[in-house]
């Protein structure tokens, strides 16, 4: 509890404070500039092209967003009580304009020279999502105390391919690999011992090395891969995205009874319900893969050490860096990690240098604070589970206020690492629309709430996937909205009855 | 002219000649070291594995060099007029440790700081490649003259998946396109006027994209890709490793002769052999793609820009940094780069932010140095373009006096940049055995040399190829025992004779 208290030092008021004036100061800007033509025409363009690009979130839903540039580009332009607004709940990209209005307030207090960049940052729409911003406001904070997650990198650096030419994972930067360690020691959500460390860009390109790396070469018939729905979207298409010989998507692991080895994929806690998992498939010859990309205490109580085979994780979901591109795996079998040492050699040569030597800095950082209570901003994670937290309290009301929709529900846990019990706070949450509702995403998308549908991740159109990391903002008008929404559709539902 | 001579100032002579002293003395501590049991085994371990593990110009010779770990490790073992020394050539990853002395002696002029940060880069035992080492000395000389090549990245900036939100490489950093455009301008090697850049980790992952983006999804069979004998040895293992049912290699060019759609790979100057090369299948229904990596002032005369469909480039063999994986592509039709965008964002969800920003900045210093030949430094270019020519002259005038081997001959062409006219001097040597040596590799790996076999590359065993980027200690080690070889030789053969 002394971590969360620490949260809210008389500065951190102060800065919230601040930022409250700046966001709204920006925000009426924002909407007058929103009503020239050439500026919204801009706008447009870039909301329709991010939501189409919208990375590894969106893959299913491209062409849907494309059909409708208008709807998805207009939450850059906002009426005076922001109804016909659309909200995009269909990623995580968003949340970040707010919190660096914050952040801008946070500069401001500092030097002109941080303030007018972090202004151009605050208005360029970019997508960000809601641990990267986690990541901002606190690494802003550890800059101004000191520089200390900065980095500088001469022009003669880290130039070869190499980082550690005697170990198994060549390309892995030593210091990089002493952090990790560091920061599942502290935080306690993975054991690091006989493991080896397979660093990847991204865990996405790390889940493609698994697939590799598990799959036999001389294999009849491709190796299936499955993960019990709702399983994450992108996992089918990156899958089969090139038709390989060696594995194959093979869908739910619930309703999975083919003979012979398969690989089953646990995401725990699991995108997109956040529920935590357990293998599913109780069958010889399975691989189990831990994608643990959201074990992180702003996300889910930490109740042990996971002691996985192979476990996956990610800067973007932990520190929040996602331009990184720095994921990790931590596998037990020298085999299979030489195996994937060897896909990552044959896709891209290793892994960026520059990106890892920040990351081992950033862990750094993220570690120190976790271990030094004392200090006022509290660590990464005492300061993104609360955000979380509260986030997840505004959903719940409007879910009961308006009668229409339906949410997991979350046993509370003792989490080592705060010292508190809570119940998960995911940064997904998956709505279920109650009859008569049949197509969840179209009724919330007649709303003006752009969401996922259940159908991209192996289930029903009754359910749906809403980011729960939007922009305050954005995220204000929608839980606002969706309490509300029973009227209306009441309404809407006697005028068809007529 | 004026810019080589340039290279040739007093201060440049000073920095060669203490070089030569401390590289000297670095020798002698070197071999001495080399005597200890302990060392030796360390050092035998990591060469063997840094050997085992050479990035994507060793996949086809791993097993080999697994299997005789004593010969490929001994470089560390030197006698006195390094006879019983085994020189490795297959690959271009050790020149840096006797560059890199030359820059100590740099440094050592300089701070002391630097001093030791290049001291420990020294004696770490990674591969570089002369590429890579070009940039070493001419960035650690930009370094000195003012921090111009140096990145300093505070630990709340570029945390975005996005970089450009509105463009259609979403995450391709602006500067970093900006600078691209400024080099090929300066150094005038391709066009990039109506092209998309699309940007990749590394053009190992480009080539990748390339495949996904011009294989039809629904094709009945996969697309052919071939290229011209001898050919990259990594392409055939790169295309087939997954056995997608997109694509698959079809072998040499030439002999290609399936009816239908195919890739034909042009890499130009070609790798192994150097020659500038065209499209060699005459058949409707092909798409070409042009590997442009070694196509720099320092490898071949630029005699043109480019101005192909599709051109790929990578920042390890134009400015030597490897480290980063960061590579690019010139893209013409606007659905092929969308495609080749898409594959990057299933394959790794864009490319590190963190080495875009540092290779803008890395561009920007060498298209500054070229545009300001006044610089003492002279540009990227010349340095590297003097060290290869003198590397070109030593090995000929050694197959000369051997009388055992033969080399391409290269035509002279005007460079544009460089306003002068020169042959070829490629960062590879394509030697051939004459007879009665059937195999080529095997002859030289009885004499202690190891290099690739021909038959990696689609041809015969009579040739090897041979990096020219090794460090210059073990290059004029090479050169002079490849001298000498014919007399050992023919008394080997005397004795067979018997």
């Amino acid at each position: 509890m002394a971590r969360l208290f620490s949260v809210f030092s008389s500065r951190n008021l102060l800065v919230l404070s601040l930022a409250l004036n700046v966001s709204l100061i920006l925000r009426v800007l924002y909407e007058k500039e929103s009503g020239v033509i050439s500026g919204l025409s801009l706008d447009n363009k870039r909301e329709a092209l991010r939501t189409d690009s919208m990375p590894s979130e969106a893959h299913a839903t491209q062409k849907e967003h494309l059909s409708m540039p208008s709807s998805s580009s207009s939450s850059s332009t906002v009426d005076s009580n922001g109804r016909d607004r659309v909200i995009n709940l269909d990623h995580y990209a968003e949340i970040g304009k707010t919190q660096v209005h914050r952040q801008l307030s946070f500069w401001h207090l500092g030097r002109s020279e941080e303030y007018s960049v972090c202004m151009s940052e605050a208005l360029a729409p970019l997508g960000r999502s809601a641990s990267e911003n986690f990541g901002r406001l606190y690494f802003a904070s550890a800059f101004k105390t000191g520089d200390k997650s900065t980095i500088l990198i001469p022009g003669w650096q880290s130039m070869s391919y190499f980082s550690d030419a005697g170990s198994l994972c060549w390309f892995l930067e030593p210091e990089f690999a002493k952090e990790i360690v560091r920061l599942h020691k502290v935080v306690g959500n993975a054991v690091t011992e006989d493991r080896y460390i397979v660093v990847g860009t991204g865990s996405t390109q790390l889940y493609q090395a698994v697939l590799y790396a598990l799959s036999p070469l001389d294999a009849v018939e491709p190796l299936s891969v499955v993960s019990a729905a709702p399983y994450y979207s992108s996992y089918p298409l990156i899958t089969d995205c090139l038709k390989s010989g060696l594995y194959k998507w093979a869908g739910d692991a619930q309703s999975f009874n083919k003979e012979g080895p398969y690989i089953e994929l646990v995401t725990s806690p699991n995108n997109p319900d956040g529920y935590v998992r357990q293998s599913v498939v109780n069958k010889s010859g399975g691989i189990l893969v831990h994608d643990l990309a959201y074990y992180w205490p702003q996300y889910s109580p930490i109740a042990a050490a996971a002691d996985h085979d192979i476990m996956l994780f990610t800067v973007s979901k932990s520190t929040g860096h996602a331009g990184m591109r720095i994921g990790w795996a931590l596998v037990k079998d020298e085999e299979a990690a030489k195996k994937m040492v060897k896909y990552i050699e044959l896709n891209t040569i290793g892994v960026s240098k520059d990106s890892q030597l920040r990351a081992a800095k950033v862990l750094q950082v993220v570690t120190d604070g976790c271990k030094y209570p004392t200090s006022k901003e509290g660590s990464l994670f005492d300061f993104a589970a609360h955000l979380m937290e509260e986030r997840w309290k505004l959903l719940r009301a409007a879910v009961r206020q308006s009668g229409l929709f339906t949410l997991p529900e979350f046993p509370p846990g003792t989490c080592r690492f705060l010292n508190i019990s809570f119940a998960p706070r995911p940064a997904f949450a998956w709505l279920k629309c109650e009859a008569p509702i049949e197509d969840c995403e179209a009724f919330l998308r007649s709303n003006n709430i752009l969401t996922r549908s259940g159908i991209h991740f192996g289930v029903g159109p009754q359910y749906v996937r809403i980011s729960m990391l939007d922009r305050d903002e954005n995220y204000d008008v929608f839980v606002e909205r969706l309490s509300t929404i029973h009227l209306r559709q009441s309404m809407q539902l006697d005028e068809t009855a007529e």
